[in-house]
């Protein structure tokens, strides 16, 4: 998508030079956009570690990526110590975040298509095609889901005489957690291209603000209305009809439609079920675990309880970290949550949506 | 309470200074503990208006005050005129703050016994009479607030064989928020006070984090344990077994047990609800509208948006503003939200626990 009028995509291969893949560094949004290269395993392990990038679509094409990365920079004394490398960067890699499918589906598609080749160089070719591959795969999803989301937001519209319809969101399931156009946005991107007339109520999605930083100002690049809400507003404004629709991402969703996402998606669908709202999951099928039933299952991350008690902005054109709490109160810090199949009107995937259900999500992906 | 070992109410009558009020500047803290001197109607008003004092009974008291120093400072040039000052000054308090119901029963309390008194002496006596009896009527309230919730959470830890009882806790309806003991509060510093362990998850509660500021201060001052978390957890923490009881305060009750409260309550009721967690709303029958039968109809006050574009908070130091959002990204602002009595699972009053129901409300209360 187009920031200052230039596509970008989330990362990308550094033009003209096969040592570097290049990333936006996501902290630092909305106030500064500084783009960062990456050259080696611990560059990238750091970088989805400490959240330069973040979103399940985004950390599997990064792991992907450094993982060529990997392929690149190991020594090629033997076969052996080359391989072994590459199962250490990969070891590496899966360890840096524990809730989103995405990391270990990429991996282990990199180890297999690098096993599978030849020499060093069949290698290094195989997985930069390979990586390469993935994130165009992930786009292409991401648009996808965007065409058949699209539908949804054009009936809304239509039952509303053409008056705009308000999505609300959660987190940055945008085109930054993704490669391009994003999960949650992409129906919205695409109506909104379309010409329905949508307004977006973004959570601002503490403790790291990911909807107030990204998705606020992906939004206002893309010129899509937009209000800034805090977490605790979204179920007033359901109570008062100020939400046709929601639409929320997913870090790992289990076959039979249990959706792990940001911490305080369960909150809002609660309370869109309370209120006849329906509660939508984009997700691509790369973010669908075909091993877990019990959502419940799904490692849940706990981060520092520095990140709820510091918070970062803009003073005096300069990026500052506050505390909020007294000095001496801990704070706890989960950094995701489980949103029930039950309370889930329907998945938005690329291949179409469907029930949050294990018999529907079979249908649309009778090959798992 | 307790501030530094030292006992404080959240207002009070300056000692050897009659035109004088005291509060604690609420803005200020955690990190800095200021005591703000009111001598006029104007100061008074936007104390409670910019948040100085905020919670609905010390909103109660604070006009009550407010009243007296209107009284204190009436021109004694005509009856007619002291008391068109005196019914201005509770116009302009009544227009600080349209949520809290405490406001307009203090104000019309103190017009009637100014009304009721004879001359300019008797109706400046009889106005600091009157106010400090409202303040300490409300310190009372809260006190028996916290004999009867006492009950409640002596319950549970048995059931729990002398476990913690995990309370959560959102926005502040501690003594800061009322004249003393608080409301939501009440209860867990009795059960703190009789040996009792109890373990308090405190919401930190944007936009203004009163949870994070103001409760967890209030509660590490007393010595209790607790543990900050941002508004997205709770249902999280419910689904997790780690909350044994959710108590709030509220803004305004209808005598049919809705709830309006800081916006977010609603929320945290439905996941309460959604897993087996009691919903308790601990409240002075001062908080109680005895004139609206559905909780939609109390106003929700909106407050600017820069309220959630910007937060402040320490550094180096010093207490700066920081802003979170784009530059160019609007945002909306609702102060309360209302949860309906289906999901209030109790009321905790001074009179005693009932449901939120008007049976059991008029049972408690038969003179209303």
């Amino acid at each position: 998508m187009k920031i200052n009028g230039q596509p970008y995509r989330a990362i990308w291969p550094k033009p003209d030079d096969p040592r570097t893949v290049q990333i936006i560094d996501q902290r630092h949004l909305p106030h500064q956009f500084i783009i960062e290269d990456l050259k080696t395993v611990d560059q990238t392990a750091a970088a989805i570690q400490d959240m330069h990038v973040r979103g399940a679509p985004l950390i599997g094409a990064t792991a992907a990526f450094g993982i060529y990365l990997a392929a690149v920079t190991a020594p090629q004394s033997s076969p052996e110590e080359y391989s072994a490398f590459i199962q250490a960067a990969a070891d590496q890699l899966r360890a840096t975040r524990p809730t989103a499918i995405n990391l270990a589906w990429a991996l282990e598609k990199m180890l297999a298509v690098i096993s599978a080749a030849g020499g060093f160089e069949e290698k290094i070719s195989a997985a930069r095609q390979s990586a390469i591959q993935i994130s165009d795969d992930e786009a292409e999803a991401c648009r996808m889901i965007g065409v058949h989301g699209l539908d949804l937001i054009a009936g809304i519209t239509k039952k509303k005489d053409g008056a705009p319809v308000n999505v609300l969101t959660h987190c940055n399931a945008g085109w930054l957690a993704c490669v391009d156009y994003g999960t949650a946005t992409a129906p919205i991107y695409a109506a909104h291209d379309a010409g329905i007339p949508v307004h977006v109520w973004v959570d601002e999605t503490r403790p790291r603000n990911q909807g107030a930083r990204l998705t606020a100002w992906e939004l206002g690049q893309h010129g899509v209305p937009h209000t800034v809400i805090v977490d605790n507003a979204g179920g007033h404004l359901m109570q008062h009809g100020m939400v046709d629709i929601v639409i929320v991402g997913t870090d790992r969703t289990t076959y039979t439609g249990d959706v792990a996402n940001k911490i305080g998606t369960y909150l809002k669908a609660l309370a869109a079920k309370d209120n006849g709202v329906p509660f939508y999951v984009a997700l691509p099928s790369s973010t669908i675990d075909w091993t877990i039933r019990d959502g419940f299952e799904i490692p849940i991350e706990q981060r520092g309880g520095d990140e709820v008690r510091y918070i970062q902005g803009l003073h005096a054109g300069e990026i500052k970290s506050v505390l909020l709490t007294p000095d001496t109160s801990p704070a706890a810090n989960y950094a995701f949550d489980l949103t029930p199949a039950r309370l889930v009107d329907g998945l938005i995937t690329e291949r179409g949506t469907c029930h949050a259900s294990e018999e529907e999500l079979r249908g649309l992906f009778p090959e798992k």
